[in-house]
C-alpha cells in the first residue's frame, strides 16, 4: 500500500494516531484544525505550517519569485485568519538548487517581506537547505485573543451546530481559473492569474468575526466541497448549499461559463473564508459575507450542493488531495 | 551570480536585511540565532526549523525510516537546546512521492513519536504534500525562563566575551564518522551509525547550564570551527581551541586515526553542544562537559585551532555550507 492510496488525509489521521497518545494539558487543539492553539500563562498561541513545492504548487519558470514569496506566506495567515487568530512570527524554509540566481531569492524575498508588512508578520528566523527543486515551507506562529471569562476566541471546525448558517467571505473559483489561465500563457498581471498567485486572505473579517463569537471557520485551500466536508467530519454533520447562492467570480463566469461552479466549488486556493454560525452571529458581519447554506443533521457528514428544487449536484472531482494522482 | 556562490549564509544575511527593516517590540532573538525568541505576556516563546532532505542530508535506502523521524525532530531540539529552552510543541512536514509505502511513513512517525517521548515534545500540527523525493521539514516551538528580575534566561550567539572559556558536551566526530560507516556499508546499528541516525541533543545539561547563568551557546551542526566561528562573528571576537583538549570520539580515533581531527573539528552534526562563559561558571556545570578553549580579542573573528605550542593546525575544510559544492 502507498501513500497514494490512503492520500493525504489519512495519513495525516495516522500521524495523530501515532504521536497523539499524551497531549500536554496546554494544548487546545491538536492536528486536524487549521492551526495548533496552546495555551502560554494567559495567552494562546497559535502556530501553522504550509509548503509549496516546485512543479506541484507552481508553474516553474512561469510563477514570478515574488509571487512565490508573498504566497508561501498568504496560505498560512490564510490558515491563522481561520482559527480568529493575529498572525506574528514566521519561520521560513528554503530548500534549493545551487544554481538559483541570488537575484531570483531576492525577489522571493521581497514578495515576502510584501505580504509580511501587508499582515504585520516579522519573519524571525529559517533555513535554507540545498535540493534538486525549489520548496517553500512557511511556519507561522500567531496568537488568539480570550474572551471575558479567560476562554480563548478559536473559531474551530469540531463547532458547527446543526441549523448553523455557513457564510463565505469573497468570491470562488478565481484561483483555479487563474492557474487554467496561466497554463493557457496568460501574463502574470491577468486578473485571473493575480487571483491565484497573490491571494489576500481576508484577516480582517476573521478577526471581526472572532470578536464577535463565531465557533467554527475553515480556509478555502482544497476547495469548497472539501475544506466544508471537513467541518462536517469533525463536527458530526452535513452541510447543504445551495448553487445559486454561491458567489462565483464574474471573471470565472465570462471565461470558463460552462465550468465555472465547478472550479467554483473545487478549484481551491481561493484563501476565502467559510464561517460557521448562527445566522444572526452572521448577519452582524455585515454585507461583505455571502450566506451560501446550512449545517444539517447527516449520518454521512457530507458537504452536498443543491439546485432550486434541492436536488444534489454532483461534480466531477470532490477537490485536491495532495497525495493522489 | 548564483546561490552556491554566496552561500548558506550570505543568502540567510538577505533574507535579515529584506525582511528585518521593522522587527516588533516583544521579538528578542531575530534571524541568526540556533531559535528566535518573542515575549508572551511573561513568558517567552522559542521557533526553529531544520529540515532533511532525501540525498543532500540522508542517503536514500540506507536510512531506516524511523531513524530519519527520530532525526528529523532532534535536530530541532538540538536549536531549543542551544537557546536554553525547553521544547514542547512540533509542526511537521512530509514532502513525498506517492509510491512510498504507507509502512515507510508509520516507521517515520514512530521515531519522530519515540524522540517526542524522550525530549516532552507534542507533534501538534503539520502538513503532507506531494514531491518527486522526500524532504521532512520540523518546526519546532518551545519556551524560555525568565530570572528573578524578568529576564529571559536565553544562551545567545552574541553573548561571547574576551576571556571566557568554551567547554563541549560529549564527545566530537561520531557522526561524521558514522556517515563514513554508512557509505562504506556498514549496517545502521553499527555504534558510529548510530551516532550519525540518532543523535541525542543534550538537553539536560543545556537547561542546567541555562539555569547556572551560561550567557552564549550554539549547537555542533556544521562542524566545530565552523559553528564556533558564528559565535565569534557575533560576539566580534575570536577563539582558539587546544587540539590536545579535543574530546575526539574513541571508536574514531579507531576508525579512521588519519582524518580523526578532521573529522571531529569539520564534519558536523554530532549534535553536542558548545557553552562560552566564565570559567567558574562552567565548572559548576561538573565533569559532564570539557573546556577546550577560550575567546580571544581577534579583529578576524575566527575559531582557530592550535597544537601544543601554540601553532595553528589548518584543516582541509571549514564545515558545512548548505549551498555550497
Amino acid at each position: 500500500m502507498n501513500v497514494s492510496d490512503i492520500g493525504e488525509f489519512g495519513l495525516i489521521e495516522r500521524l495523530a494516531n501515532a504521536v497523539g497518545a499524551s497531549q500536554p494539558a496546554d494544548l487546545i487543539v491538536s492536528i486536524g484544525d487549521d492551526a495548533a492553539a496552546w495555551r502560554v500563562d494567559d495567552a494562546v498561541e497559535l502556530a501553522t505550517t504550509d509548503t509549496l513545492v516546485e512543479g506541484v504548487h507552481f508553474l516553474p519558470g512561469r510563477t514570478p519569485w515574488a509571487d512565490l514569496g508573498w504566497k508561501a506566506l498568504a496560505v498560512n495567515v490564510s490558515d491563522i485568519a481561520a482559527m480568529g487568530g493575529l498572525p506574528q512570527y514566521a519561520l521560513v524554509t528554503l530548500a534549493l538548487p545551487p544554481e538559483t540566481p541570488v537575484q531570483a531569492v531576492d525577489e522571493l524575498y521581497e514578495g515576502l517581506g510584501e505580504c509580511g508588512r501587508e499582515y504585520g508578520v516579522a519573519v524571525a528566523g529559517g533555513d535554507v537547505v540545498r535540493a534538486p527543486l525549489v520548496v517553500i515551507s512557511v511556519a507561522l506562529l500567531g496568537r488568539a485573543e480570550a474572551d471575558a471569562r479567560g476562554r480563548p476566541r478559536l473559531m474551530r471546525r469540531d463547532a458547527a451546530r446543526a441549523g448553523y448558517a455557513v457564510a463565505l467571505t469573497g468570491t470562488l473559483g478565481g484561483s483555479a481559473a487563474g492557474l487554467r489561465r496561466l497554463k493557457e500563457g496568460a501574463p502574470p498581471d491577468d486578473p485571473l492569474a493575480r487571483a491565484h498567485l497573490r491571494p489576500r486572505p481576508p484577516l480582517a473579517a476573521a478577526r471581526r468575526a472572532a470578536e464577535l463569537g463565531v465557533p467554527c471557520a475553515i480556509d478555502i485551500s482544497d476547495g469548497l466541497l472539501q475544506d466544508l466536508g471537513h467541518v462536517c467530519g469533525m463536527s458530526g454533520l452535513g452541510a447543504v448549499l445551495r448553487a445559486a447562492a454561491l458567489p462565483v467570480r464574474l471573471e470565472l463566469r465570462d471565461a470558463y461559463p460552462d465550468d465555472a461552479l465547478a472550479l467554483a466549488c473545487t478549484g481551491g486556493e481561493d484563501y476565502e473564508l467559510l464561517f460557521v454560525a448562527p445566522r444572526q452571529t452572521l448577519e452582524a458581519l455585515g454585507p461583505e459575507i455571502t450566506v451560501i447554506g446550512e449545517m444539517v443533521e447527516d449520518a454521512e457528514r457530507r458537504a452536498r450542493l443543491v439546485d432550486g428544487s434541492g436536488e444534489e449536484i454532483r461534480l466531477p472531482a470532490a477537490g485536491w488531495d495532495h497525495l493522489r494522482p
